[in-house]
């Protein structure tokens, strides 16, 4: 492309169509690629984010997006926002030095092994060198971006655009007198009542038959996407008419395929209900991870846990493993509203979930702060787990060290997950007060459903900020009462 | 990439991650892509291939050759034919004007349509302005590339290089006289001989457990490969470890996707035993289209449809498909050596499929000799047909209509399915003095077969011309006798 006379939006384009190319390629790695292609496809996928990197970071992009800025309508609201949204990314992206990137990117590549190994050798010292150099990266990040009150503010928002230490600190503390209380109430009920359902086999094909029928009867487009098999569950866009789903199958456990789908299902009915005329543009991308939680969180639990979905869908599982038959619904859906107390985040339930975050949280929180050595790190863990789990880690490979996020570097991600969480809360609460949503959801008729998240919250692309997104959607700000509420009703009161 | 100091290497290893990046989007495009992504897909597509095209043809990359042919030791034989095959390959792409590539494939495109509809409707009017502009573009591209003797020579050598009118038309005057009562022999005695075989279904599921153990035993690797479901099957390169196949099922007929994969699986041989460290070079690369037909001939026909093969594979398929209990090995065998006397070349067999070809060659040959007016070509067709085949086409649509080639501005192709035919029996024969692989082929283990052809054919690359690969491996130029006697000794005497 010449370096003169190219519009933003040509710039954007382009961007897009090497982004999304990539994201095929990463999404073959993942699924069909045979083993010994893993060499080369490491050299596909670097050149073409290098492509990307370049375009999107060059000045030539901030003069287009300048000059785009210039002629742009004062009143055209959705545009001027689109770009000063663009801005804001262009910034973010940019305003670190290339020496920083570079040394984070080696930092954390060498991290995570060292991570790996520190958590088999249950030996958090192994660790400990490489989590205060990230550590010393990130406060160099948020200096570099720059914050209003705190250094981990800047860390926030830049997974959660808008989000701050105060605004989350308040959502924490009303979350903390009570998400103790009704996980242990959960946990409790759960033994007395949870039998383990038949034994397997459950078939993979039977499970997908399933998973597929579910999907597409909550509205999942497989005309624009698709279902296939990982070790990981993930979403992945590669076009604006192009969101695919993964799913991992157990067949001991169809509940753990199924649940995935559904999850990712969210993920991807947010992703193809983005404006798709504007791809790569604010307008047409996610706004942010609490936001894209939120709806696989609420597509998951919100309506895959609850027991007018099952009174659809339990009798066509049954026909696909007959050895439900020997369990009825309500068994059935105990089963589903299990509680646990784990020491491990991705395995808890529904109930205990939030309780690990916060955990995070707050020891994040400490950290940047500087009101906790990293060297305290286990033993600040330990003991704050006990404080909210009434148990003790007895190892730091299942309590500190458990978790990926660290090593590479991502600090303020893990608050996103309970973002999330609330904001599906916030959401179903507020699009039960319509008629016919609410209707819709007593007989397991999602399309008014789906249609509310389209206009509220798809639609809006990353025009906004996602605390708006919430006000516009629910008239009111986040706020942790109505997951609370929904805990409670759900685990406690039922 | 910056302008300057780039060696000639890592352009080409730039152009070749672009290209295979195109691969994998071309593979999933075929494979598994979901139908609403085809628009933005061919966006990406379009994307990708301009910039290995703006690479691949740039005067950058013309200097970096240059420079590289500079310091190319004299005495290092293998790089200086390595960088003389990119030379000819940099002046094919680039001695043509924009211009006319632009007006090629705006023309190929509207004829593409053309001939769709022209054959629907049995209306070869239709399509005789658009195939009188494609000739005419086509001798304009054979003045531009330059020729020894005749123009049909440079269309036939940008698909076969080093390919002439003459030798070419040595062959088929070799293959002409026996060629037609070789096939007559081969339709009456199918005739008398073959029975149906039972009824299906063959499920595709035991049709792919049968296609991957074959593939597999013969030599094609897994680890850097995969064989997936299409309308039509193809291989194609992802990378120099990834190599990959595609099949079509019919629940009728077991044979039709074995046949193909062995076929593809041939392909495939070839280019995973092509040198992997020098992708995008000529010595890591396929040198043309007759050779690389040439492996998946020999696999399918010499190979696939041999007595010994079945031998070894015919109790695993009566495993597989219970059905297959009644009908012993030698009426299997009459089945699988069926041959039928067809309008249609692509539904036609072994021993008529040259017929086929010469054809087609005998009247390209003609219209570059401007002996054959293109208005006269179904008439001229239709006699040589008869000539041929002792029947007459009953309309255009089964006669000059039938292949899409003309209609892509595709002259001087078709020749190289029957040079393919001929290699392949020419080298099937060479190898056979080798007794460790003649043991092998007689007790169906082809790693011996599969090493000899890796050593004379496949870690050559594009180094040779394809006619001093044949006579490297066989000791002779091209010849058409070996051809001859493969089908006689299997069709005739037999």
């Amino acid at each position: 492309m010449s370096e003169q006379n190219v519009s933003f939006q040509e710039l954007v384009r382009e961007c897009t169509l090497i982004g999304t190319s990539a994201a095929v390629l990463g999404w073959d790695q993942e699924t069909y690629m045979p083993e010994d292609a893993s060499g080369f496809r490491a050299e596909q996928l670097s050149w073409l984010s290098a492509q990307a990197h370049q375009r999107a970071t060059s000045q030539q992009w901030a003069d287009a997006l300048e000059a785009a800025m210039q002629v742009c309508d004062e009143k055209d609201l959705a545009e001027r926002a689109n770009l000063s949204e663009m801005k804001r990314r262009y910034e973010l992206a940019t305003k670190l030095p290339v020496e920083l990137v570079a040394r984070e990117s080696k930092v954390s590549s060498h991290a995570k092994r060292a991570w790996m190994e520190a958590r088999k050798e249950n030996n958090f010292a192994k660790f400990l060198p490489h989590l205060t150099e990230l550590v010393d990266i990130a406060r160099e990040k948020a200096e570099r971006w720059g914050y209003l009150n705190e250094p981990y503010d800047a860390l926030l928002s830049c997974h959660e655009r808008g989000a701050t230490t105060a605004v989350l600190s308040g959502l924490f503390d009303t979350l903390r007198p009570e998400l103790s209380g009704i996980a242990r109430a959960a946990v409790e009920r759960s033994r007395d009542r949870v039998q383990p359902l038949p034994a397997g086999p459950y078939p993979e094909a039977q499970q997908m038959i399933l998973n597929e029928a579910i999907a597409r009867d909550l509205g999942y487009s497989f005309a624009a996407g698709r279902i296939d098999t990982t070790t990981h569950p993930f979403c992945t866009t590669l076009g604006p008419r192009d969101v695919r789903l993964t799913t991992r199958y157990d067949e001991a456990d169809f509940c753990s395929s199924l649940f995935g789908v559904l999850h990712e299902a969210g993920h991807g009915m947010y992703e193809q209900g983005l404006p798709g005329d504007r791809p790569g543009m604010a307008a047409g991308d996610a706004v942010s991870l609490g936001i894209h939680e939120s709806q696989s969180r609420l597509w998951e639990n919100h309506v895959g846990r609850a027991r007018e979905f099952w009174k659809k869908w339990y009798p066509r599982a049954v026909e696909l493993f007959p050895q439900l038959r020997q369990v009825a619904l309500d068994d059935f859906m105990s089963h589903v509203h299990q509680a646990n107390f784990s020491l491990i985040r991705v395995e808890s339930d529904e109930a205990t979930y939030d309780l690990h975050i916060m955990l995070r949280f707050l020891l994040e929180r400490k950290i940047f702060r500087k009101e906790l050595a990293l060297v305290d790190l286990p033993a600040a863990w330990n003991e704050l787990f006990v404080e909210l789990f009434g148990m003790t880690p007895p190892d730091d490979a299942q309590g500190c060290l458990q978790d990926i996020h660290w090593s590479m570097g991502a600090f303020g991600y893990f608050p996103t997950y309970t973002l999330g969480n609330l904001h599906a809360s916030q959401l179903i609460h507020a699009a039960r007060q319509v008629e016919v949503i609410r209707q819709g959801i007593d007989t397991a008729q999602y399309g008014p459903l789906l249609a509310w998240l389209r206009e509220n919250i798809h639609r809006h692309g990353a025009l906004h900020e996602p605390s708006d997104l919430i006000f516009g959607a629910t008239g009111s700000a986040p706020d942790a009462k109505y997951h609370l509420e929904h805990l409670r009703k759900r685990y406690v009161d039922a």
